[in-house]
């Protein structure tokens, strides 16, 4: 994007030789800035509708105009547009074309705005239909979870401390913390539309406009909640676009721990899932592979995310007011982040409703490493024994399944006595995967039933019930 | 932090070796954690009030819990109290002391929750207040913003763009620029604070635990919105410490930009405001040197903010569920985040009251530089003449005035009429700075009427009138 | 790039669904790996000489598929090649290229590699090419600061700390700090290189290879410096990438600092050089505008620079052995840093010969701002006063000036003698600007005589002279 | 550190009021530079030698500078030192206490250097006494690993690519590539303490000095390796510390990456080694947990040491020569991210030589997952078959596998020839893990006879044989 700039032969009398070349290619932008044209469009004929409402334009002019900037629409969306880096970027790309189209009239367009406020309405208006679209497919996610997780609500597998076998939990209550994660992407996306949704046209180049504008009409016509309350901040504020990749980067970090998990779980040593095969590729060389790509890959795009956000705040840093040719880098980083937040939803709202967990593989990871060890504590501690006692008791019996190759519900009552005389029969009902799971029954904890609220709760949230 | 484990005596017959001398000191928090002791026992006295009611602790194991607690603050405060690195963290030093001084009562403070929910809750206690004391001192320099605008709405400085001399502006728009970026950046605190303010205590270790607990009724004795929905969750959430990095990141980043100009504005090529001594410091070599301290600091300590965000999104990146060790990372640059933001703040909403415009020098700068060549083009647009023909003209006049060292409006109407005879002596009235800024009048511009009902609404926006 | 992967047909029997089209898409990347086509075709050429060297192919094979490798590479640079998504990545697109030109002997090709060491050794060839483009056009610009700090040798200016005037220094002399700087990126590119050109090739998919392969025939035949020691890390190393991106975010650190000061001097207010119109470009709405867009776009293009730094360490924090996906994710971030340095480095070095000082401007402004206070105090040393005295008296002096509005040199015998009566007419010497200029005469220091001798010392560096 | 300016009472005259308390406490240094005092003293130790051999001051100044210097460095080591904020930081603290003890003296070792060139010069001499222990550190893990993988060149486990079994590869070459990684970041470190070891003392302020002082004998006092050759870029040049912090997180990028894998072995999934319980902590409620801190711990930490990475490149972008208050941000994460780095390889050098590989559970995951399918589709090859169709062939007997539970080996040679009538019974040692090792006998694979080769090259370059 080339601001407050333009086409050298309409810079006029003040220049004395013609931009080289190579300079002319390094600071051009309409090969990224193109993604733009539908909401140049979009809001140079709310600005002309708006032109024409307060007396800037007359009424056939304000026709003539949008006639003429749809059917350039229409050309761009039939591959039919000739774009040229001469003419820098996309907004001069466009009326240059207005001006071959309607003639003089074209023009006339750009009275009382500048590409400083047109360009930062511009972005604005795509981000916010990005975000719209990246919540439809980050709900869709959401829908595929809940739905996995109420199937599931009964499966147990081994719950994880420092990957070390914890307690034992629900598939489903597994599934739930990515859910919840993904609730709070949600918000931060929600909040950061309001900051999006607000109108820097008017602003024009630094000052506002000499020109009778009347902007609350043109915020209306767009959609916009608010217009912008100062113009050297309204061409200058790209806090819209940190803040998204800000909320795009932390949604990247909870697709890379669910991605790590999955991929973890379709190793030969996990073996916990079965991902179908039209989510895998294999090898050229090695016959038997079947390798996760799709979570890898996700796992790997986080960074592309964190270095956006990072390169983004780095362009920012102690720019004076107002706009500066710096904040044409604005947009790839921004682009590129939302498709790829956009693409790794969409493969795994795509992905998760397939895939497939072992349930007797998880049991038994479960039953082994001693998952239950917590619960034996807790039995003793009812017998009357004193926390501290129990958690030792049952670190030496766990010391002991550890030499002998016995989980604990694999000991006999003796062997478990050896340990403490007040262990009775009924030890083994509490060592049992069910009975732990179904104790821990309150708002939050892994229990079946919690499970089956939990995604109540969640279906409420989405509007699904 | 440590989280789910303990000091070595207490790990009982699992363990066959002592913790090697190095890797206790390596892995222990209690350094840096102890700062969280106020909201430790503050989330302690709730929990105990909770298992009081739901029956796990009998009222007077409940009461003399309390008192052992406050008691323990108390030498704190006073320095009297004994931190041991053996013991890890804040939570069993605490815990500890309390065993010591109630006995085996304090032992029972920790049924029903395990050091993975209670440090997270922790955490959230003391982010939330922090979050409240920064919201004030941004408000504060608000505040200031204001007060300064409102009495500089009519000083004229020049508007820039690429730094380049574009258009008059008025120092008081200028200064509400600042303002409008603070509101965001206080409109992020609060949604973030929002996230923050949800409660994990009751996760337990990571499935929730099999006591009677009551979430909602420790939620409320804390002043937390809601209680977290999934333990697995709850105890590995680390999104609102990265979500605070990225406000306070925006943050910093809006406060490097107005240290850039303010140390422009100091330097003797500008000169355009003047700084108290009590924000500068001298040189002990150069006896003239007045140095910008408090804006070049502030403008170099966004750097440590934007990386302890960086440090924080890499630090989630691909952890499986549920708690790992790397979480006790989260801390220090959270604490780091939080107090280069507050302080920041502070030395701003001090110095900004006390910064005092050179309102001639500001003039002067805004009379050259043809900051009134868009008025001049305007003009003859009025004229009747085509803008693109006017522009050509303008820059002509331009052309002329670098060469021959005069401004637009020092130029004779015999000078000026060489490039376009329809300009007459009704010119130099479009040349004057006040005809430029009064002209520039619609919400969000320039204009002294616009300043100063932008004051007006910035007031009823922090609920001052 | 899709290291040990192939397309769905070649995979055989083990896959029982073929991959789903948006995965195929998401998991492609041929889009911008086919950009390494020139380095995928060297290292196969010199793949299948090693191959018929040790009787793994007959020499009518190896011509065979050299010839078809070359007549593909006419092909792509024709614009004649028909790459195809679905064939996934570049290495199978030419593979698949060969085997319809050259017939089954096309497959043997890949005998004794896999994609893994493949595309590992593209790459570094491809960087490798490209560090010594990027420190051509380095030397390039440092050769225009040699050439513009000689020529401006004598021309005075203020040197800042703070960015206030500190004391005079000469125009050649700040212009070899930035020289200074750049010799330091090349040298770190040049250590840089020594790591990138090592040869994973014969890694094979991760463990080498069965077959009689001759590693160090074919590192000879690629110019590489030396074998990778270990294949498990040859096909999962990418520290080469990164350190180039540390190395070019430290250059683009350095050309940000040129930027702004670069952007700073063609202020009105600094005023103290000219650049070439056609390095700038003006407005479409503001006639007077020059704006200073190459220093501001580069100082911008430090942003994403510094983000793809992130981006890459991100990508391969916590990746267990061996390859894996995410490391796909390598390329784009790794192409735009060396675009970004090399085209930032080109149009620097294109503007410096082209920049003017202002000679005037600068002297006066060195005049100005006390900037001889040290000599004075250094003359007051010189008559016998402790220095902590002689900066008091000067602080005093300079007081006054700021009050009166007068520089040291502007002040009388008379108003001088009112802060210490040692001083004498012979102080207005120690208060020209020459003479403070002069006196700082040793290595490193500014005196016009260590300019020509810190020229000459660069000119040997680069081997001009 | 608060470079060329010091305590209020020095500036004399030029300043009307006091700086604010506040202002006074946000800007010292002396709570983290105070750690530079050792190097502060020695940089002062060879400063007044040198000015006593030009001159400038007498052999007894000199000797009683000297004393006073060693006698404070006693003080400050005894805990005697009394560290005063009004001071500012460590230099100005050192200096005062130096003429409290010696009198006027003291002032004059001031000559000829500001606290701009000083500071600079104290951060070289800790930083370059860093990366000596770090070096020492980073070698002595290095032994570790030669050591274990001489011992286990023999023991067989899976290798994997995208977390899915690849092919057989020996411990001894697993760990090894580890030792590769190690080996460039070793290199990186003594790259980069050639740019560490230059001396900008003589810089001064900004301008260099008019004292006839000796640079090269200092810089030989000090064992620096070269003057820096520019006073400007002298004082504000702070690459060595980026650069420092980039290899650093490299370094931490290859621990998070061990770490990753020794999360993943300990697991009751992998189990492939085991960890001496020194290394490891346990849960105060789960009594069967033992968490692997210390790599956990360590993959964290990468975070902290990229953030302070990005810090520091943030920090210096667009600085204007030469130094800024800024700058004074640099010690607090160079001082970090030597400290964490240096922590986390002596944990990691402690740890390695401790670690055991259960070579049982090792080898049993190699025989499963289908590890030497390569290998089969190798011997089909030798067979006559073109390598596509014994890739599909293979891929058939892998999905027949699958299906049944059976690995290669597992299967009846009946069962083979289902696939393929070529298999004899021949194929059986094919399907060895100790034929598949055995047969990538090349440099850098994975073959135990070259693992043993490549433990006697590590040996060579760390100068161990």
């Amino acid at each position: 994007m080339s601001q407050d700039q333009t086409t050298n032969q309409s810079w006029g009398g003040r220049f004395s030789e013609p931009v080289d070349a190579f300079v002319a290619r390094f600071t051009a932008s309409v090969d990224f800035d193109k993604r733009l044209y539908k909401h140049d469009i979009q809001g140079s004929i709310a600005h002309a509708t708006m032109l024409a409402k307060v007396g800037v334009l007359s009424d056939s002019e304000r026709d003539s105009i949008i006639d003429g900037l749809r059917a350039i629409q229409g050309e761009i969306e039939a591959g039919q547009f000739d774009w040229r880096v001469d003419l820098e970027d996309v907004h001069m790309n466009i009326e240059a074309r207005l001006t071959e189209r309607v003639g003089i009239t074209g023009k006339k367009l750009h009275t009382g705005r500048s590409r400083n406020d047109q360009v930062a309405t511009d972005i604005r208006l795509w981000l916010r239909e990005e975000i719209d679209i990246i919540v439809a497919e980050l709900e869709r996610l959401q829908r595929g979870l809940l739905q996995q997780a109420e199937q599931h609500a009964e499966v147990i597998m081994p719950g994880f401390t420092h990957l070390q076998t914890a307690q034992p939990v629900t598939f489903g209550h597994h599934l739930l913390a990515w859910f919840e994660m993904l609730c709070r992407d949600r918000e931060r996306l929600l909040d950061c539309r309001k900051r999006v949704n607000r109108m820097p046209l008017g602003s024009a180049a630094l000052a506002g406009t000499t020109y009778p504008i009347d902007r609350q009409l043109t915020c209306e016509l767009l959609g916009f909640d608010a217009v912008s309350g100062n113009s050297l901040d309204g061409v200058s504020d790209r806090d819209f676009a940190i803040e998204f990749c800000a909320a795009a980067a932390l949604a990247m970090m909870h697709l890379s721990r669910f991605s790590e998990e999955l991929v973890l779980w379709t190793s030969a040593q996990f073996n916990f899932i079965e991902l179908p095969d039209r989510f895998c590729t294999g090898s050229s060389i090695m016959p038997q592979k079947k390798n996760p790509d799709v979570p890898e890959l996700v796992r790997g795009k986080s960074g592309r995310v964190y270095g956006h956000l990072m390169g983004l705040l780095t362009l920012m840093k102690s720019q004076p007011l107002a706009y500066n040719k710096d904040n044409q880098e604005d947009k790839e980083p921004l682009f590129d982040a939302a498709d790829t937040l956009r693409d790794s939803l969409r493969a795994f709202a795509d992905m998760i409703p397939a895939i497939r967990p072992r349930v007797d593989v998880m049991r038994e990871a479960a039953r082994r490493g001693f998952s239950t060890a917590t619960d034996l504590a807790d039995y003793l501690v009812r017998k009357g024994l004193p926390f501290r006692d129990c958690h030792e008791i049952v670190g030496h019996a766990v010391k002991y399944g550890v030499d002998s190759g016995k989980d604990l519900a694999e000991m006999s009552l003796d062997e478990l006595r050896r340990f403490s005389d007040q262990i009775g029969q009924d030890v083994f009902e509490v060592l049992t995967l069910e009975g732990s799971v179904n104790a821990r029954d309150h708002i939050g904890g892994t229990a079946p039933a919690q499970v089956r609220a939990a995604v109540q709760r969640g279906r409420e949230l989405l509007g699904d019930s």
